[in-house]
């Protein structure tokens, strides 16, 4: 087996902690890096203040291969992500070049640059830009941290124009099996289903629907083989079990 | 201004790391919490690791009042959230007798208990329970610690079941403006407001609709008088830079 390769991120924003937003950022930041061959390992959600900020920066971007981060990059007083990490990384936040002169253009035809949106072309020191297609203001990229916006299609933008740029391994891939099995019935054959076979993981996510209870099941794993065969064997425990497996999921 | 109550919620489950299901708890819980008169100011999401979550509730029980989970309080082997509370706070795993007798009579008709369903009768010695009225398991309650489920269903139905029982201060009230105008025309506006006025944070929410940009801005208090003159004078230089406020937002 290859190297693991591993993320962290850092979901920044009050608007997450009081329940304004709902998040979308962490699963769509999750299933593009496993796309990467890149494991998400730990997700912290912090407020706009600067020393939260800046703690759980550094504890991610130390921790693991690289550090995402998604929110307090736009034009206004709360949005602080590029000070906090500058200081996280000990450099000076700078006015980056290009960055301005895409803000230059981008506001041209909407009222030209100004205090707020001049914010946007702020840096910390040593950082490139990540396109942005969706609006003007760029995200950064600096060692191994990623500072992307909140929003999350603006997000979506950012993860796309960095796909394929980054050193991952092999993707996991996983196999859904559904059933109509109460997972309480069928916890002891998903255990030893696992435990027989290194590498694998199973996971068992209950559901309730059209009256009945069930699970559908995802085995994943970095081999397609394994996971397709230990898929196999699960769907023959639960039909012995008196299941009937639903390749795909329920 | 009295105590500030504060809470953390540490996220539990590999299907949320794997991007394989989107988070609905952080909200949930964040918006309840709030009712209570409780901020949520950290959140983790960690992996089905015992030593990651020992990790992540022991750093958020101790820095905050109150420290909630979400997952891995099921049947299957992947259910792991009981063992390392029980490990965090230094003691033995037990067979809660009320829960064991409430699965009991709850699987009387489904089937019987068996050794995945008695699983969910297993506690931190010392822990109550939480009702779940949605299915079988209850949560579990020690310390200043609150285990729930992670489906967000039945860890709604924990939620109402505490409504009301946690210590909690003033809650955060907020009222909203609405306006057409691009966040950026209008950050000094929203800086200068909230430097002026203690105890109130203003929120920036950008938006792009039917062609046009704008933003909703959420001014909070824990005073609702303060809340809303401060919305008035907003709403004042909004008018005054050209752009109508919209009350209660767009």
């Amino acid at each position: 087996m290859g190297k693991v390769w591993t993320a962290g991120l850092v979901v920044i924003g009050d608007e997450i902690l009081s329940g304004r937003t709902q998040d979308k950022n962490i699963a769509q930041v999750a299933s593009w890096l496993n796309v990467q061959g890149i494991r998400l390992r730990d997700v912290r959600v912090v407020p706009d203040v600067e020393e939260r900020i800046v703690e759980a920066v550094n504890a991610l971007r130390t921790g693991y291969d690289y550090c995402f981060t998604t929110g307090g990059i736009g034009p206004t007083h709360d949005d602080i992500t590029v000070d906090a990490v500058a200081k996280a990384l000990g450099v000076e936040v700078i006015v980056h070049p290009q960055a301005r002169a895409i803000l230059e253009r981008y506001y041209e035809t909407r009222g030209g640059l100004n205090e707020g949106r001049l914010r946007m072309a702020r840096a910390p020191q040593g950082a490139e830009l990540i396109p942005n297609k969706m609006s003007g203001a760029p995200g950064l990229k600096i060692g191994n941290l990623f500072l992307m916006a909140g929003v999350p299609h603006i997000t979506a933008g950012m993860l796309d124009a960095l796909t394929g740029t980054l050193e991952g391994g092999r993707p996991l891939v996983s196999v859904t099996l559904g059933a109509f099995a109460p997972e309480s019935e069928v916890a002891e054959l998903l255990r030893t289903t696992e435990k027989a076979n290194e590498g694998v993981s199973i996971g068992s996510y209950p559901f309730f629907r059209e009256g009945r209870v069930g699970a559908n099941f995802v085995v994943r794993s970095e081999d397609q083989g394994q996971a397709d065969a230990v898929a196999g064997t699960l769907a023959a425990g639960l039909a012995e079990a008196g299941y009937e497996p639903v390749a795909g999921g329920i």
